[in-house]
């Protein structure tokens, strides 16, 4: 039998204790023996909950229990996370987070701290939620030179843009609707401002590419300035607008950022709705892998929790082998990353002489659904020409970057 | 340095030599040290190949080499690669393997083995190809009751369905085209009467419930039968037809069958096209998640058998646990399973009273491009009961089973 704590009884926390409990005869035979949980640490008090039995208010009683080998940590935020995963990774206990913040800061600092302890730090759940990718991309994806990753990584956002596309409706609207049902916070910030997604992407690409991404690198814009009408130009192209973190490498340099992007059809992430997420990885030689399933929840990120508990059991007493250095990952500068743009600009047939002489070759696109403006794509420039010419043209109204 | 040797240098085994050789800088990196091919076999030579100077005719060069920790069997078929497998097991060498005959008829006794070898038998590429689904199996997707596998799991139907959804066109030019273009087989028998994929169901429902599933007690049928005008009708409603290999749970009962299927477009599987696989797992917990890839073809194949490759290394003297028992996976008759059926049958409006004496309830489905005959959907009813009503009907043309 092993021992295991957990540290916040949230969402999430609850969820892992549901989980242990609704499948524990599974689990512990995964495990190899039987995970029981003996602390549940919260400062909250849950009368008529069960979890009141083995609930306390003082993180010392799990930390001094030489008895607790795993610890679960779901508090979410950097502190006291960061002090309470030191100690216990410190006090020879392995950690499983679904914390990003933590990882995206503290990543490679407790992995070390973990692998001197011959324990294990693991966080399967802080990027993809219930989707196996850290894992995957830790000990499957092992054969490849990574040569680019770009996720739908954010469920509130892709709810937002996929009832957006569906409704036809504003922006504010469906916010304001996902509110109600309690898909998107009070305060939606970390969400739509694309921060979430941020943290994700840089955990992610600092596992595939071995250093650190510093998550306060990457270039991010949100999606609070996608409108009504860029659905309509979308779908006149058989395209649709997602909210993708990317990191790709072009000619042995390496591109991160977080940004609305337009995909066509044919992309896989194209059918990915609601609050689902996906994540494309691209190898060298395996080519085109996709992950899919529920980015964010209570059970589905408790089930990744729990799988980490599991891997956690089952390699205690050795540290899995994690490439995640201290040491800044290499990074181009997203000024000279090349895309193509997407440009609404107020206006009439009359611009187009114009539009051509600062944007260079274009192709307009045209729907019978807005009237009153030019719509076009560029041709392939470096972000930093783009933006030059984007402040000649005094009559743009909005801007999105195109994956074709 | 850890010395390894490749079992035959055909299109698999070509692919891990280049994959090796192209990535060594990373995958040593993620191996934890160099791997070094010390020999390859095969009973053919290859003039002005470099393989020429570790080339062997004699595998017993390689089994009696106490310097070859892991061999790679990538011969294909039963025999000799089970004779093989088996002696470098007994010998104290872990084996990666992309050959799904093998492990679908030997896989618990050659777990077992290595087991108690203190070595490894791991075969990532023997379902899936390139995605990994056989490592998320075992050591990602833990916590949860798996209660649903289906998967396009074999690119040549895939690639042949999705010409003929594409173009029009009939099974017997497509599959002439798929044979001229090198993705069908002189012989494709193995592929397109659900051979292939019914293996490789077989061996992810061992891994998924953790008991043996014997490839032979699966309800196996391919797509030769298959029409043009199955598409016409498919279309009509939104939908499309893939060959599917589904293992589920139905109120506790498990039943598995490989069989081509209506799936609608609101499936993640409907877009996976061309030589791409896809596989859905469904749990209590995670709820959907999907794998997405290259099914088959050289590198990719490669890419993840020498990813097992790296875990062999990586897990020198250690077992990886892999719950797949030799007992018997308990499973419900393929007659009892219930399915809804799509039914074409000849003749005009004349015949629906007679269609709904015999089948029920039926939704008949038109399609303006498709005359003289009829076609509808059943309810739900078992594949007993459907099979009995369908003999005492004789206009019957073609039925698919519909998964909506």
């Amino acid at each position: 039998m092993v021992n295991i704590a957990v540290l916040g009884y949230g969402t999430v926390g609850s969820g892992v204790v549901e989980v242990i409990n609704t499948n524990h005869e599974i689990v512990n035979k995964r495990a190899g023996q039987e995970i029981h949980i003996k602390y549940v640490l919260d400062l909250r008090d849950f009368p008529g909950d069960p979890v009141t039995e083995i609930l306390t208010h003082d993180f010392n009683d799990i930390l001094t229990d030489d008895d607790v080998k795993v610890v679960v940590e779901v508090m979410g935020g950097v502190e006291p996370a960061y002090t309470f995963v030191k100690k216990c990774l410190l006090a020879g206990k392995s950690v499983a987070t679904s914390n990003k913040e933590l990882v995206a800061a503290h990543g490679p600092e407790l992995l070390s701290i973990a692998k001197e302890n011959a324990v294990n730090f693991l966080f399967e759940a802080s990027a993809g939620g219930g989707i196996p990718i850290v894992r995957p991309l830790n000990s499957s994806i092992t054969a490849d030179d990574i040569t680019g990753i770009t996720g739908i990584l954010n469920g509130t956002t892709n709810y937002i843009l996929t009832k957006m596309s569906n409704e036809g409706a504003d922006y504010d609207t469906v916010l304001k609707q996902a509110q109600e049902l309690g898909y998107a916070e009070r305060n939606p910030e970390a969400d739509v401002e694309g921060g979430d997604a941020c943290r994700k992407i840089a955990i992610l690409t600092s596992i595939a590419f071995g250093k650190h991404l510093d998550y306060a690198r990457i270039h991010t814009e949100g999606i609070t300035k996608i409108t009504a009408e860029d659905f309509k130009y979308a779908k006149s192209m058989n395209a649709t607008i997602k909210l993708l973190g990317t990191t790709k490498n072009v000619g042995g340099t390496l591109y991160s950022f977080v940004a609305p992007m337009m995909l066509p059809n044919t992309n896989p992430l194209y059918g990915i709705d609601d609050v689902f997420n996906g994540i494309l990885v691209h190898g060298n030689v395996v080519d085109d892998i996709m992950f899919y399933g529920r980015g964010a929840g209570k059970l589905p990120t408790a089930s990744a929790v729990v799988s980490d508990v599991v891997d956690a059991v089952k390699h205690m007493g050795t540290n899995i082998m994690t490439i995640w250095d201290d040491e800044a990952l290499e990074m181009g500068d997203f000024a000279d990353l090349t895309n193509r743009f997407f440009v609404r600009v107020s206006g009439g047939s009359e611009m187009k002489e114009k539009i051509e002489e600062i944007f260079g070759k274009v192709q307009f696109i045209t729907t019978h659904e807005v009237a009153g403006e030019l719509a076009f794509i560029t041709e392939n420039m470096t972000e930093a020409a783009f933006d030059t010419k984007k402040k000649e043209f005094e009559y743009v109204i909005n801007v999105i970057r195109v994956a074709f």
